[in-house]
């Protein structure tokens, strides 16, 4: 085992190795960083792969996890890593760092050891939209809808950078001019899907790309379902427009319920298997119904700070009145008028109410006397 | 006052007679029959409308029931509305008729004291299905579809008749051949609307019309309002289909929820407001999210009996490995091949658990050796 080719004293420089050196989510590296620091855990693992657990040998939780890291010691280039994240603007950001979003705090021990970041992490409030890269063109409306309402209060949008839904919501972000953070499960040096470069470069623009492994890593299938932890860890709510019965965005609500944060579904229409995973979690996890911007801030914010305002109606012919008028009006005849009489056998009320009710009516100007009888006003 | 035009003491016609003299859901009369028998109760009424308070005077709530009722005792001719209704091949039902639905008696001081049925009121589970007249083709289509499904299963469909959703679940239960219900607000003499004249024709035919006031009587809104409850009562469950932010479908659901009946919204896209009242009822209500038949048979039978199948999914490349061997399949390059070594890296997983892993992916057809390297079998 070679010295390491970089000053592993440094906290900064052993917790970006950390984070080349573990898969993301594996809890055991996330225990032995958070009780030792990144300095220790570092130099305790080097000393551990010259012993017989780095040959992979022993069956102790422990040898197993050392077997599981030490294959990428050898090759652990640290300095590398930093200077392509610099090439691109970007910086590291640790757990220390004023920056360092509180949220990620309760992954516990799947907390990441760092963030690379390209751009600015937006402080302040920040909710997920997630959903299908099969996304239709209701999806795309709907999350573009949101990102803009969501936006525009001033709470950050955050999602996976991919197509579809993860895209609308950043392009709706965007359009309002908030911020917008994607979280990529490769290297934040690759842009992923290549067809949302220039997307992507538009949210380091104005926001953040961000991932938990250095550059140079490929977005591997286990590292798509361990970044959707991140996603969820990042909002105070995660919301998921359109998925499929079997969704990615799925996991991401998992997390989000894991992690004790409220999960809100955008239905759609049942004819649409794009919507089948949203009815589903709205079925069977509790998720909370979502329809417009208002409903999601309502979602995320302290209770009763984002109260979505009733839709406005067209106040309706017996509005405003007692249930006994109403009654009374509604016997008045369409056309012609009724004594009072008829009134009280159609309304089914005594005599004395109808009288009462229909000076009442009288006096709102919907009914008036005609001779004996009583009739409607126009 | 004179004496009743009809034998008072026969409890069919007495119950006749409750069903015109006080207005659906009048929870007074419902209690005073309830305690008295209709005989009684209506030989108490005719007695005190001689009094001052058949005159309207006194403020006792016994006195102010009867200046309700009293006036309607003068036209009361129920031998007129019984041969109306034998003329349209119809018969009254009594709470103490084998016909009589059980899921009535619930109602409690609102039950109806009498059923006038057209048609035959089908033994057996049944499930409401109600929303907007103003439905779009979306909700149409559903409610036909889902009315098809309940229908095939043999669990009877209740609705109200009108046009939109109502007309669309009845319809759909006639295709299937099934029982289906139509509750309307006036006598079942006047069907309404008249529009859907043939239909409710179809429904007396398949199924019944009912009605809780005699022939003769209009549908005013209260009537409406009232007839919703008798809607969800008949149900097992209660489904929305369709429903503006207000309608009277929600106060069907209200009902049923008052009733401890399970409740479903069909949920539709967030951009069309005739889906808003159900959407309300998923956020507000702690209605179900429903979106086929075997999901609303779910809802309405006994827990287990009607388990909705989970959609068929295509298998994935990775589906059915376990989490190590699908790491270091998703590790081995999409061309040429790579060493153990690489792979251990790659993955980020010990030697001998890569080495493992590749042997059960040979032995699958997954992977193959080329030299010393491995690489990816098509």
């Amino acid at each position: 085992m070679p010295e390491l080719p970089f000053d592993a004293s440094d906290p900064r420089l052993a917790a970006a190795a950390w984070s080349g050196l573990a898969e993301p989510g594996d809890p055991a590296a996330g225990t032995l960083v958070a009780h030792l620091g990144a300095v220790e855990a570092l130099d305790w693992l080097t000393r551990a792969a010259r012993g017989p657990a780095g040959a992979g040998a022993g069956s102790r939780p422990w040898e197993q996890a050392v077997a599981r890291w030490a294959p990428r010691l050898e090759n652990l280039d640290v300095r590398r890593e930093l200077d392509m994240l610099d090439r691109l603007g970007g910086h590291l950001v640790l757990p220390t760092d004023p920056a360092w979003p509180a949220g990620l705090d309760d992954l516990a021990d799947t907390r990441p050891f760092a963030l690379w970041v390209r751009g600015a992490l937006p402080p302040g409030a920040a909710v997920a939209v997630v959903g299908s890269r099969a996304a239709t063109p209701y999806g795309q409306r709907v999350a573009a809808d949101l990102a803009v309402g969501i936006a525009e209060a001033g709470t950050g949008v955050v999602s996976g950078g991919a197509y579809g839904i993860d895209a609308a919501a950043h392009r709706g972000a965007l359009a309002a001019g908030g911020p917008t953070v994607a979280v990529l499960a490769g290297g934040v040096d690759r842009p992923y899907p290549t067809g949302n470069t220039a997307l992507l470069e538009a949210v380091v623009a104005s926001g953040a790309v961000v991932a938990e492994v250095p550059p140079g890593c490929a977005p591997s299938r286990s590292r798509f379902l361990a970044r959707n932890r991140l996603i969820a860890a990042l909002g105070r709510a995660t919301v998921v427009v359109e998925a499929a019965w079997r969704s990615g965005a799925l996991s991401t609500a998992a997390h989000a319920a894991g992690l004790s944060r409220p999960v809100g579904a955008v239905p759609g229409p049942v004819t649409s298997m794009a919507s089948a995973g949203c009815h589903r979690l709205l079925r069977e996890q509790g998720a909370v119904c979502v329809t417009d911007a208002a409903e999601v801030l309502e979602l995320a914010g302290p209770a009763g700070t984002h109260l979505p305002a009733e839709p406005p109606v067209q106040p309706g012919l017996l509005d405003g009145l007692d249930p006994r008028a109403a009654r009374v009006l509604d016997a008045l005849p369409a056309r012609g008028s009724a004594p009072v009489a008829n009134l009280a056998r159609t309304a089914g009320l005594p005599l004395a109410d109808v009288r009462a009710a229909l000076g009442a009516l009288e006096l709102e100007g919907r009914a008036e006397r005609a001779g004996s009888a009583w009739r409607r006003r126009r």
